[in-house]
């Protein structure tokens, strides 16, 4: 008994452990995992930001990024990147950039690159935990002043420590930070080049710099003068709400009865709506919100869920549109044919999402082997992880032999075909704090599966409409071989001139070389499963006829 | 310029955001991904604390687990875990199951179960967000009282809220969870069933109870009725240390001088190391360790990770022994061969670990498909995940065709084999918090290679021994056939009776059924690639010699 004491004594040394210290023992689930993993890493951190603020700004982002070599050992790498961003006021620097999980981005639902708090102050702890240097920031938030901080980050408090801080005269605005890390420098795949060039792809209104350690530079000119529209604020989607949450809300609300707290903290809830749900949650609307006992709540959440709700509006999303995805993959791999297709906005767990995505085929394409695919979270590439991520799972689940492509054993399907696929939301579910695949929400799934299926169907029509071309042309030519004893059989059996026959006969082969079987393109779409938007809505008008005609 | 200014100003209002809002944001990172897999982690995190609080205690571990339906939608589901462990003392009790990153274990390098105070505290909130609930805790340690808590974890504060508290008189010690879930009770693989079996099986020393929702009662009886011993507390070991690490070491410690940090901070260095250490990197070894400059600091590490350091000590980890892990695979599989290893202890990032791996053939293995892959990290079974798993990795990319077995370009070998990989180590680097898989640190794939490469060659030794039995059966029948005819042949020939020739035939038939071409068998083992133990030392000594030889 004396062991078991002793043994609960001792685990009441339990104590507090700062999340600083946790991510620092754990630091391959931030992206930290290898050299040159962990070089791309704190390049993404930085230029995800900095495109993150220019946007917020309303500013077309002009990016430079520079890598040096430091020291003999070749695994010693300084880095800089700069912006034209709006900068960030002095009081801030520290904590932004020498504290985990702190930032402006978590606790509201708008889209953007950073949502944890976590990505740049990462970069300086892994930057300080690699070579024992501080980070040096540059910060011009046009106030006439620049300011400089050299940072190192308190693991065991999880707090900056200022290592030197100044302000000197400056003139126009942004931010630049320099790190000096361990790290691999590679080219090819999942390489820094290959991050700037797709960030340059699917942010065609940035202009990207980039001077790497052989002193090569690389120039991605912005291609569109405008930035998308800003994406809105919005309240959190009743469909999908936890129950905790719910309670959590209903106790902090400022709101004084249960209709004014269901039509202000969620959104596409109105009046008429909310009175509705609190009738079929047998509760008042009127009672003071913070009174709902669990009880109540759960009925209440119920009723909410169960209500028929409108999809999230559009504008609380900033998708890149389908005509750029269309751009991106034909600057890409110079296609033989492309299309793109944007979603409407839905709902996983209460936050609102849409997909993107665009098939190309033919062109620079490799023909053997798995489809080419990129992968984007909210104008981010994604390089790492693919076989995790939710955009692999969907297409794997997709039947591509309907499309026309080779697919054996629900495996990857193959063919020169590249696919490219974009998920906006106001917070995207990663797999893992380094934000390189993900999770797989069944709802996210499933979007994605019916985009593919919407592109999928176009790039079928025209391989099968090129298929029945190549046919054709295959039986006329085989027609034509035997044309000259035909015509020759013809003219003696009609008595015409051959030449004459020959003429008829041109005629003939030419229109059937031009006609495509319309015919039978609509009954393929027609045979594919009722997934679509446009069969579903025709399945549903059909039943409601049946409805109708047996109400008669 | 406004809008810029502006921007500053709002992006100003960055704030902290709670590890505990961070993670009820990202519940799938913490093994909250869907209904199944949650009543699963809930599961595991009370057990696996279960079983390392038994452990600690030196108490031969007693677990009763129950899941109960709750409510009529079939998804809401009462836990109950119990253990007959050493209790919590009372004052530890709320911050334990109601704070993140909050435990005993993450400060100190020793193996066990949980390590970063997160689990446990997570399946509170899990709880909570899904039913509302309080989480109900029953804890006797030992004085004579039972101290009961009902526990909600306030997310934004990360901190506990004490619904009710009370304590009885009581006898006995342990503790209790009783918890209100959302979730979906399956069996099968990833099922709570398979994951106690499992359990069961790699703690042979264990008895657990489960009652399942249905009434049903299993009960896994403890085979072995003695407790490993227990494993000791170390030092990190000097070899993958970071530099950042070393700097902080180098801040806090208590040593007056550089030599004693060394000796007292790090496991392996002893006095005349530490000596040499400091004399490779030009510094005086009588100096104040928190004198040391950065510089100072880098050459300090190149130092001590050049100096030939033995590998950490036995005793730092409890792994489960080769013969336990043989009798886990008969159990399971009941196979016509099995084999165990356990590898020596090694280092990555500074942390022992040690690998233990069992093969198994035949019995009720699938003879179709892909092999059967038990994963296991201090002691505890990984049911998810497989593909992102290191064990995954090194399975795969060792060549097995060497060992009799078919594998398909780079693939899952198949065939009827059974492989159960078990990771100990004083920090298993989980791929998420989550703990369902292994990171790829490249000292861990090539541990578990070469634990393969042991266990392998006693299958591969076995597989061909079978062949050649079966292919020397195989002509000796086909010989039979002929023997009367040669026998007479014979008998004619030499003029002896039939019966004496008969005899002399089947015993040369006999003895050559038995022969097993030792040769050969010595031969496979010297072609493979020179990976294994045996065969680098028989190397290094080759190349010793050949050194000798032109010194001479």
């Amino acid at each position: 008994m004396a062991q078991t004491e002793l043994t609960a004594q001792q685990m009441a040394s339990a104590k507090e452990v700062s999340v600083a210290e946790f991510f620092e023992k754990n630091k391959h689930l931030l992206g930290y995992e290898n050299l040159q993993k962990s070089l791309l890493t704190c390049i993404k951190e930085a230029v995800d930001n900095a495109l993150d603020a220019c946007e917020e700004a309303r500013i077309l982002p002009t990016i430079y990024v520079e890598i040096k070599r430091v020291g003999d050992n070749g695994d010693k790498f300084k880095i800089i990147v700069e912006d034209n961003g709006p900068g960030i006021v002095k009081k801030n620097i520290p904590r932004i950039f020498g504290k985990l999980l702190y930032g402006s981005k978590f606790h509201r639902l708008k889209q953007s690159r950073g949502q944890q708090g976590i990505g740049i102050s990462a970069a300086v702890l892994y930057a300080q935990l690699t070579t024992g240097r501080p980070t040096k920031i540059y910060s011009r938030p046009s106030d006439s002043f620049t300011h400089i901080f050299e940072l190192h980050l308190n693991t065991q408090k999880n707090e900056p420590e200022i290592v030197s801080e100044a302000s000197v005269s400056g003139e126009g605005h942004g931010t630049r930070i320099e790190m000096d890390i361990k790290g691999k420098y590679t080219r090819g795949k999942q390489s820094v080049l290959e991050y700037l060039l797709e960030s340059a792809i699917i942010n065609p209104y940035a202009t990207i710099i980039f001077l790497d350690p052989d002193n090569e530079k690389f120039e991605f000119t912005r291609v569109v003068e405008t930035l998308p529209p800003e994406a809105k604020e919005i309240q959190p989607h009743p469909e999908g709400i936890e129950l905790g949450i719910l309670i959590r809300m209903l106790k902090n609300t400022q709101a004084r009865n249960l209709r004014s707290f269901l039509t202000n903290e969620f959104s596409r809830v109105g009046g008429t709506k909310a009175g509705e749900i609190c009738d079929v949650a047998g509760i008042d609307a009127k009672v003071n919100p913070t009174t709902v006992t669990r009880d109540e709540a759960e009925k209440l959440l119920d009723a909410m869920q169960k209500a028929k709700l409108q999809n999230p509006s559009t504008d609380c999303l900033s998708p890149i549109g389908s005509e750029s995805v269309e751009k991106g993959l034909k600057k890409e791999v110079m296609p033989e044919f492309v299309t793109a297709i944007t979603r409407p906005p839905t709902v996983y767990a209460g936050r609102p999402f849409q997909i993107e995505v665009g098939i190309a085929y033919g062109g620079n394409i490799d023909k053997e082997g798995a489809i080419q695919i990129y992968r984007f979270a909210n104008k981010m590439p994604l390089l790492y992880d693919q076989s995790a991520c939710a955009i692999t799972k969907a297409i794997i689940q997709t039947d591509w032999k309907r499309y026309g492509l080779n697919q054996s054993g629900g495996g990857m399907p193959s063919g020169p075909v590249a696919i490219s696929v974009h998920l906006a939301s106001v917070w995207v579910p990663y797999t893992s704090e380094g934000k390189e695949a993900i999770a797989s929400y069944p709802e996210i799934i499933k979007e994605i599966k019916l985009a593919i299926q919407e592109a999928g169907r176009k790039l079928g029509m025209f391989l099968s409409a090129r298929h029945r071309e190549h046919m054709l042309r295959e039986k006329a030519s085989i027609f034509q071989r035997y044309a000259e004893d035909l015509v020759a059989a013809l003219a003696n059996l009609t008595e015409k001139p051959i030449a004459e026959i020959n003429v008829s006969m041109q005629k003939m082969l030419d229109n059937k070389g031009l006609v495509v079987d319309e015919e039978a393109e609509k009954k393929e779409v027609a045979e594919e499963e009722g997934e679509t938007e446009d069969v579903k809505r025709r399945k549903e008008y059909a039943q409601r006829d049946d409805g109708a005609e047996e109400d008669l």
